[in-house]
C-alpha cells in the first residue's frame, strides 16, 4: 500500500480560527484512492518548517502533497522549499510568463512583477493548470517519489486536484486494495460519556479496530475504523464490531454514515403514509429546518407555524389566552394546545410542538433555561407531553429540544 | 515569543472523515496565550511517525503539546513515543493505579490489566488529572522544554487542558506579547471570485499581513491577518488592511468576526423598535432558525408560517386558491400573497416570504431547480418582490435563499 503524506501552510491555519480543510479534502481523496495517508503536517509561512515538513515526507511517504505557499509574495515559500528538498532547480517557463500576462491582461491590470515567480518550475515538473487563480501547481515524479503542490484557496485546490493530479496519480501509483473500512453508528437518548461507559467493554477490546465517539447536537456518533490484511478483511472486522456496537446500543441506534434522524423520521413517515405538522417556539424554526432539508420531504410535510410570540400562538394556533395567563407560554398545558391546534388545522396525522426556554434570558424562579415541553398528538386524540431539562447554551438547547421531539416520534412510528 | 508545536495521533484522523478539532482548539488557545504556534503533526497510530514528530516538535519548538494515544490499548503508543524521544525512562506510580482500580470499581468492572499501562510515567513528570476518563496526562519539563500529553477524546482534552495544563503554561513562561492579530471581514452580495478579483489589489500588496477568503452559505469571510514587531503594530498594520478591504467592499460589508447576518438585521431591527414576521416555503424553517438563533429575538420577531403544502399557504396565510392554480406554488404572485398575508395576521412593520424550488426535484420546464421568489412587505403597503436563480445543491439555495431575504431586508433598513 502507497503512502502519502499532507502538508499544508499558511501562517493563518496556525491561529486556529480556520478549519484546514484542504488536509480534510486530500485526506478524504487519497484515502478513497486506497492510498494509506501516514501523517499531516500544518505549518505557518516559514521556510524552515516547510523544508522540514518536505524533508519528513520524502522520507516516509511515497506521495507528498502540499496545498499553499504557491502565491506572488515573499510569504509564499512552499515551491522554494520543495524544490531545494528534492533537488531540483527553477529556470523560467516561457509559456506559463504568457498566461500570467493574459491572466492579468483579461483584468485590465499590469502583472507586478512579483508574479513572475509563480511561472518558475524544475524542467522535469509537470505543470499543473489553475483554471481559476494565478497560481500554477506541479506535479514531479523523482527517485520514484511523487511531489504535488497545490494552491491554498481550497475552490483553486480541490479544481486542481480532481481535474489535474488525481489522473496523474491513477497512472503513477497501481491502486487496489483498500486496507482500511470505517463506519458511523449513530445513537440517540444517552450522552457521551454514557455511551462511553456502554461501550467500555468492546472498546478495551478492539483487534485491528478503533472507536472514537463524537457527540453532535444531542446525538452521539460513533466512529469504527476497520484495518486488515485486505479489503475483504477490514469490511470482515468492521461488521463485527458493529453488531457488537449494535447489541450495547439497541434501540438508541437511529442510523448510519449519512443518515439524519429527520431523514430516518421521514423515511418512516413517507413509508407509512402518514403526515406531519409541527408548532415551535423556542425551536424556532430549527425543527421544521431539519424536516425540510430532506429532498422529498413535501411529501409528508404539511407545514409549521413558528409561534415566537403569545399573540401568534393564539392566532395561529388557537391557544386560549387564558391557558397563557394561566400556566405561562412554556408548560405542559400550552406544548399540547399548540399540538392539538396544529393538528386539528392542518389536518395531518401526527403533530409535534416545542415551547421552552432556550436562553440565555428568559428564566424565572419556576422556569429555569432549558426547560422545554414537547407534546405529540395523532389523530386518535392521543397526546404526550413531555418535560425535559436541558444543560448548555441556548444552540445546544434548542438543538436537543428538536432532535428529542424527532426521536419521540421516531420511536412512536 | 515562545513557538509550540501541537500533535494530534489517531488513524481515525487521517481518513478524513472527522476534523482533528483538538489541534483547532490547542491552536487557538495557544495562539491566544500569546504563543507562537509554528507547527501541527497529525499521525496515526504509528511509533515511528509519532516519535519523529515528537522528535520535530523538540528541536524547533519550547512547547509540544499532544493529544490522544494515551488509552489501553496496544495502538495507544504516545506517552511510550515521547518518553524514548526525551529520553525517559517510565515507572508504575502506585497512586495511579489506586486511581484506575477505583474508576473500574465504581463501574462495577475490573480492571482490565491492559490498563496498567495508563499508571506507567517517568519520575520527573507531573501526572495531569482526567476527571473524566481512565487516561492521565503528563507535563514533562526537561531542558528548558516543555513536553505535554493530553488524551484524545475532545472533552476529556479540553478539561484537562484548561484546569491542568494551562495554569502549569502560565507559571512556566513568561508570556506577555501577541505577535498575531486577526478579524474577519463578512461580506455578502458577491461570490468569492467576483471578491477574490476586486481584492487583487489588495491580496498582491500585504506588508507583513495574509487574506483568505472563505465562501460560507451565501457569504464570503475574509479573513485578515496581521503580524508585527509586538501587539500594537499587529494592530496598526490590521487596522490598515481592514481599512483597504472596507473601501474596496463597500455596503457588501454586512459585519465582522462574531457578527452574522441575522444578528445584524436583529440589531437593526431593535434599534429602530420594529418588528418582524415570515412565511416560509422551500427555506422550510431556516430563515426562523438563522432570526432566532439570536438570543432576545423575541423582542422583534412576530413568528413565523412554514407553508410547505399549497393547503397551509391558504389556511395560515391567506394566498388565493386562484393564485395558486394559475401561477403555482413557486411564482412572483404567491410570493407578494405570502407576505402580505403573514404581514396583516401578524400586525409587523416588516414580513419577508420565500418561495422557491430547492431541488433536487420539482422542476418543471419553465421553473428550474434554484428559482426563488423572495418577497418584503411593509406597512406603508410596499412589497418588493425579487426573482433569484441560484445555483448548487438544495442546502446551498436554501441558505441562499435565506441570506438573500435578510440581506434585502438589512439594506431596507
Amino acid at each position: 500500500m502507497y503512502k502519502a503524506c499532507i502538508i499544508s501552510t499558511g501562517t493563518e491555519l496556525m491561529l486556529g480560527s480556520t478549519i484546514d480543510s484542504n488536509s480534510l479534502f486530500l485526506s478524504q481523496k487519497l484515502s478513497a484512492l486506497g492510498l494509506r495517508v501516514i501523517a499531516r503536517y500544518t505549518v505557518g509561512d516559514n521556510r524552515e518548517q516547510i523544508r522540514s515538513a518536505f524533508k519528513n515526507g520524502l522520507e516516509d511517504a511515497d506521495l507528498v502533497i502540499a496545498s499553499g505557499g504557491l502565491g506572488p509574495t515573499r510569504d509564499d515559500l512552499t515551491k522554494e522549499a520543495a524544490c531545494e528538498v528534492a533537488g531540483c532547480g527553477m529556470e523560467l517557463v516561457e509559456e506559463e510568463v504568457v498566461r500570467l500576462k493574459e491572466f492579468f491582461a483579461r483584468r485590465k491590470r499590469d502583472m507586478p512583477k512579483e508574479n513572475l515567480k509563480q511561472a518558475m518550475f524544475p524542467p522535469e515538473a509537470i505543470i499543473l493548470r489553475n483554471s481559476i487563480g494565478t497560481a500554477p501547481g506541479m506535479y514531479l515524479k523523482k527517485n520514484a517519489k511523487v511531489l504535488v503542490l497545490l494552491p491554498g484557496p481550497p475552490r483553486e485546490m480541490e479544481a486542481m486536484y480532481l481535474n489535474e493530479a488525481e489522473p496523474l496519480f491513477k497512472q503513477d501509483f497501481a491502486l487496489d486494495e483498500q486496507l482500511t473500512a470505517g463506519r458511523t453508528i449513530k445513537v440517540i437518548g444517552p450522552g457521551e460519556s454514557q455511551v462511553d461507559e456502554m461501550l467500555l467493554d468492546v472498546v478495551n477490546n478492539p483487534r485491528g479496530c478503533s472507536l472514537a465517539l463524537l457527540a453532535r447536537d444531542g446525538e452521539v456518533h460513533i466512529k469504527v475504523t476497520a484495518e486488515g490484511e485486505n479489503t475483504q478483511h477490514s469490511q470482515q472486522i468492521l461488521e463485527a464490531i458493529t453488531r457488537r456496537v449494535e447489541a450495547v446500543m439497541g434501540k438508541y441506534v437511529f442510523g448510519y454514515d449519512e443518515d439524519t434522524l429527520a431523514g430516518v423520521v421521514g423515511k418512516l413517515l413517507s413509508g407509512s403514509g402518514k403526515t406531519l405538522a409541527l408548532a415551535e417556539s423556542c425551536t424556532g424554526g430549527l425543527l421544521a429546518e431539519m424536516i425540510t432539508e430532506i429532498p422529498g420531504s413535501s411529501g409528508y410535510f404539511w407545514g409549521s407555524v413558528t409561534s415566537y410570540s403569545n399573540e401568534s400562538k393564539v392566532k395561529l394556533l388557537g391557544v386560549k389566552p387564558e391557558t397563557l395567563d394561566r400556566y405561562g407560554a412554556v408548560s405542559r398545558q400550552t406544548a399540547g394546545e399548540m399540538a392539538r391546534g396544529i393538528l386539528e388545522r392542518s389536518g395531518a396525522d401526527f403533530s409535534l410542538a416545542i415551547t421552552g426556554i432556550a436562553g440565555p434570558d428568559g428564566e424565572t424562579r419556576d422556569k429555569p433555561v432549558g426547560l422545554v415541553y414537547i407534546a405529540e398528538a395523532d389523530k386518535k386524540d392521543r397526546v404526550i407531553i413531555k418535560e425535559m431539562h436541558f444543560t448548555g447554551a441556548r444552540e445546544a438547547i434548542r438543538n436537543l429540544a428538536a432532535r428529542t421531539a424527532l426521536d419521540l416520534l421516531r420511536r412512536e412510528l
